[in-house]
C-alpha cells in the first residue's frame, strides 16, 4: 500500500476515509457480501495514499473471508504500513438472514493520549 | 448455540449483531410482539456463530414471554455461552396501544475496563 | 372475518390498513419471512371490521406460504367478504439475500370507474 | 363554524388546512384515537375561519365515533357550511395493535371540473 | 418588478423559485406568519430578476394580511408584470395552533396547453 | 398504578416506555396541549405495569395543567409507586405559537452509581 | 434462470424484486461498478423464482459491461425467460466522479393495457 | 419579561423553548435574518412565562443586530431576568450566501454542578 | 462532446446522468453558484460518453453565465450533439439570499410519443 | 482576513460557520473537488467577517491542494489571524471512487480549558 508523508506531524489529528461499496465473499456460502469499511486515524509519519488504499480493498472483491478476521485483517495491514498514533477499523454489513453486523477495532501507540472521535455508527 | 473461536483474543474489539425481525407472543393477551434485537460484545475467547443465534432468536416466535423477561433470558443465554469480557442486550419494541418500549441490559467481566460503544438507541 | 355495514354506502370513499408486523413461513425453507400488508378498498355495503381483520392476518404467523400466493390469497378472501367496489393488496417484504420484494394485486366491480389512490410504495 | 368571504371567487384555487393533533374516542374500547385531519378544498363564496375551525375539531375529543364514520362527519359539515366547489377530507390514524389507518373522502360540485391536488399521504 | 428579457422565448420551459423565509403580520392578532412562498412559471417574453423578487417579498415583513389574500396579491402582481404563459404560486404556512396551511393558486395564458409541473408540496 | 415484580432485581439495567400520544389542558387557556412523554428508569423491586400506566397517562386528558408542573407531577407518582434505583421523566411538547418545549426532570437514588443513558431528544 | 407457475394467469397482477447488492466491472477502466437492480413486472404463464434470480444477478459480478448494455442484456434475458405480459428493469448506478446514473427500459406484449407502476425512483 | 415561580425549586431539572421563527435585521445589509432560538435552562426560583418570553423575541423582528451580539443580548436579558442556576443559548442561523452560522453560549451558577444536556445542534 | 453508439436503437429506453457538483459564475456578482445537473433523455443513434459529459460540464467552473441561460445552453449542446428522441435538462440550484431556484426545459423529436419520467425534483 | 472586535470577551462561548459550497482542484488529477469546511471557535479578542471569510475560502477554487493539506492551511491561517482560545477545523469530501473523507484538527491555547462541542460529523 502506497503512503505519503503526513504534511503535519507537529499535530494530532483525524484522517477518516468512508468506503461505502466494500464487497467479499462468505467462504461458508460463496455467497457476496457487501459493506462499508471505515478508517479513521490520527497519523505519525505516514498517510494512507486514497486512490492505492481503494485498490487495496479491491483486492477483498473475490476472498472468501468472515466479518470478524476481515476486519482484523484490515487493522493489522494498515498498523502495520502507517505506524500510526491511533486508528480505528470499523466495518458496517448488509443483513443477511434479517440480522446486520458491525464489526469495530481500535489501537492506540502507547504513548498517544489524544481524544479520539465517537463511533461513526 | 453453536460458537466459533475468537480470530484476534489478544485484542478488545466490539462486534454488534442487529436482528430488525425479532418476534414472540405476549404472555397477557396472546398477541404477537415484534421488535429489534441487538448484541453488542467484546468477544473473550468465543464468538456467537450468525446462523445459528438467528435460529435461536427463532425460537421465540411463539413464545409466551414479557419483554423484560426476555431480554434478561438472551443475556444470560449469551453470558453463559460466550463469558464474554463486556456484552449488552438492547430490546427496542413496536409500539402497544401508544406507547412503544426499549430494555438495555449489560455486564462486564470484572476485569474489563475498555471503553463501551454508546446506546444502539 | 366479522364485518360491519359501510355507514355511507352513497359515496366511493377509500379506506386503507397498514399492518406492518405481518409474519409467515417460506414453505421452502422453513425460515420466517416479515412483511407489511396495506389494504386499500373503496366499500360497497360492507367494511372490515379492524380487530377481527387484524386477528385474520396473525393466522398466517406460523403458515408455509410464497409471496405471490398470500397476497392473491388474502384478496380473495377480502373480496369474497367484502364485495366492495374496489380493492387492492400490497405485500412489501424485508430482504432476503440482498433482494427484497413486492406484490400489488388490484380488483375493481364491473361499474366501478371512480378514481384510485396511487401505490402504497 | 364561523365563514368569511372568499377573496377571490373569480379562480378556481386550492386552500389546505393540516391539523394534526386531532383527538376523539374509539366508542368500543373507551380508548382514546389519535390523528391527523386534512381538509383540502376549491372555496365557492366562502372560506373557512381556521380559528373556529380548529374549535370545531377540539369538539370530538371527548365524542366516541370510529374512524370512517368521523370522516364522514366532518365531510358533511363542511359541505353543507361551505358549499365549496370541491373538497377533500383525508384522516391518517395512529397505529393500534399494529395497524394504522387511512380515510379519504372526496366530492366535487356537479360542474367542477377543475384540476384537484395529490392525496396528501 | 426588476425583470429581464426570457433568453428564450422560443421554448416553453420551467423556472422555479423557492423563498423559504417568508414572513407577513396577521391582521387579525398582530403576530408574525412565517412561510414558504414557492413561484413556479413558463416565462413569455419575461423573467422575474431574483434579487428584485427578493425585495419585493420583503415589503411584506411588516404588512397585515391573511394567507388566502397574500396568495392571490402575489399571483397578481407576477402576473401584471411577466405577462406568463403559466404561472403557479404554492404558500406553505409554519403552524398555529395546531394547524398548518397551504395554498396554491395557478393561471394559464388562454392558448397555453404545454405541461405543467406537480404541486411543491 | 399497577407494578409487577422486577424480574431480575440483581442487575442494574435500564427499562424506557415512550408515550407519543400524551394530551392535556392548558390551564391557562383552555386549549389542549399534546406531547410525548418519555419514561426511563432502572428498577429495584417494581417494574411499572404497561396497560396501567397507560390509563394513568389517560387521566390526564381533561385535566389543566402547566408543561413544568405536569412533568414533575408524574414524576412524583412514579418515583412514590416505584421507589426506583434512578428515573427520568422528559416531556416534549408540540409547538404552540411558534415555540416547542421540553421538560426534563431525574433522580437517583442516594446510593445509586450506575451509568445512565442519554436524554431522549 | 429457473422459473415457476404464476399462481394465478387469470390476474394482471405486479410483482417486483429489488436488488440493492449488485455490481460489476466497468469495461473501460476495470474498477468495480456497483448499483441497484430493479425488476418490476406483471407475469404471464411464469413467474422468476427469487433465488435463482439472485445467482443469475451474481454471475456479472466480475463481467466486464457498461451500464446501458448490461441494463439491456438483462432485460433480454428476462423476457426471454418469462415472456411476461409487461416487464421493467431500472439500474441506479452509485456516483462516478461526480455523476450518478439511471437506466430505466420496459416492454409491454402486444395485447397488454393494464395500469403499470410509476418508477421505483 | 414576566415570569413566574417554579413549581419546583428543590430539583435540578431542565426546561428548553425552542423558537424556530426567529427574525431580526442584518445591521450591515440591512437584510432580514431567520433562525431558531434554542433557550435550555435550570430554573432557581423563576421561570419564563411562555407568550411573555415569545413577545419578548418578537421585539427583534425589525432590530439591526449580529449574530454574536444578539446571542448575548438574549442570554444577558435572561440571566439578569431569571437568575437561573444554569441556562445556555443556542441561535442557528439561515445560510448566507452558502454559509450558515451557529453561536453557543453558556452560563452557570458559581455554585452550580448538575449535569448539563448536549447541545441543541 | 464524445458519444458512443446506442446499444439498443430500437427500444424507446432513458438514461438518466445527475451531476451533484456542478459550478458556475454569477455573472452580475462574480461570486460562484452551485447546482445539481439532471440530464434524462430517450437516446436515438447517439449515447453522450460520460466522462467526456463530465469534462464538459466542468468548463463552466468559471463561466459567468445566469441560471436560465446555462441551462438553455447545456440542453441546445446535447441536442446538437445526440439529436435524441427526447431530452431534459433540470438544473437544481443552492439559495441565494433565502431562495433557491430550478430551472427545467424539455424538447422531444416531433414523432416521439414514447412516456417520460417525472421530474427529477 | 477581515476581523471584528469579539462583542463579550468576558465569556468562552462557540461560534460555527459551516461552509457548504467549498470546492478545490486535487493537484494530482486536475479534477475539482467538492466539500463542505466547518469552522468552530471560542474567540479571544477577534472574531472573523463573515462575508471576507468567504471570499477567503472562494480563493480556493482554482488552487491545487490535497484533502489534508488544505485543512492544515485553513487552520493556520485562521489561527494566525484570530489568536482564538480554542478552533477546530472539519473538511467533509464527497466521494471520489466510492471513497468519500474527512478531516478534523483542533488546537487549544495553552490556558483554555472550557468544554468543546462534538465534531460536526
Amino acid at each position: 500500500m502506497e503512503t505519503f508523508e503526513n504534511p503535519n506531524p507537529g499535530r494530532d489529528y483525524v484522517i477518516q476515509h468512508i468506503a461505502e461499496e466494500f464487497t467479499s465473499v462468505c467462504p461458508k456460502t460463496g455467497h457476496p457480501d457487501f459493506g462499508t469499511v471505515v478508517l479513521t486515524y490520527v497519523p505519525d509519519k505516514l498517510c494512507v495514499e486514497l486512490k492505492d488504499y481503494k485498490l487495496y480493498l479491491h483486492d477483498y472483491r473475490n476472498k472468501g473471508i468472515f466479518f470478524e478476521a476481515v476486519t482484523n485483517k484490515i487493522m493489522d495491514d494498515l498498523c502495520a504500513e502507517l505506524q500510526p498514533r491511533w486508528l480505528r477499523i470499523e466495518t458496517i454489513w448488509k443483513g443477511r438472514g434479517g440480522i446486520r453486523s458491525v464489526v469495530r477495532i481500535e489501537q492506540a501507540a502507547p504513548d498517544f493520549n489524544g481524544p479520539t472521535p465517537p463511533y461513526f455508527c
